[in-house]
């Protein structure tokens, strides 16, 4: 596999070099908006620790990373009136990979409506802020 | 969200009231071949504990399932010389959720190949077993 690149572009975030929609933050992980969401809501997951993908991550930082993302699925649910909730890891490109830092993809969805296809469009961001503000708000309850 | 249903097929698969593939078993978790793979190897990483999703699902059974999915990405990733991995989970049937115990998929990936479509027929006996012998050996290395 690959090394870890410590430039990619959630490192940036992370390190506060690039701006992002945080919704929560602690010791060990980063929550941020998806700015291409695939439907309302769309968030991802981020350990702050350094890893590629499921395949090298420690065993720690997965632990701490899956207790946020059942906080951020419950959160959402509520946020978003959603139906359900699909959760997505990609681990390399063939398996839907873009970003090589380690993240969950968090996805609320509601009867009927399909996933929105990967567009490669950035989402507006006042579309992006307004979705951040209603997470923001479920997950401080 | 609906109670838990103990007579879901994988409550009746984990109570051996039905047959499976299982490649993996240990105190807390089972790991049984998806009888519709939407590609070769694909595996359910299933909780013991009776929960529905990642809504309900306690946290000590949330953790040691994910530690079982990175093992079992890990040895599809070598069974089937995998380009990538794919993890998804479903949560209600609007997240995507068609049995209503929590289960994690992994999806063994390549290059260039998309997943197949959830088309509701099950796969040929003798290519899941194959396909479980693979991933058996894997876990076991």
């Amino acid at each position: 596999m690959t090394a870890y690149d410590p430039d990619n572009i959630f490192a940036k975030i992370l390190r506060n070099e690039i701006p992002s929609e945080t919704v929560y933050e602690d010791d060990t992980t980063r929550v941020i908006m998806d700015i291409m969401p695939r439907a309302t809501g769309h968030a991802l997951v981020i350990p702050k620790a350094p890893s590629r993908n499921i395949l090298d991550i420690e065993p720690d930082s997965l632990a701490s990373t899956i207790a946020i993302v059942q906080k951020v699925a419950r959160a959402a649910k509520e946020a978003f009136a959603a139906d359900g909730i699909t959760v997505q890891q990609f681990s390399e490109g063939a398996g839907g990979q873009m970003v090589f830092h380690t993240h969950f993809h968090v996805l609320p969805r509601h009867e009927g409506v399909a996933l929105k296809p990967h567009s490669g469009q950035v989402a507006p961001a006042e579309e992006v802020a307004a979705a951040a503000s209603k997470l923001r708000a479920a997950l401080n309850d």
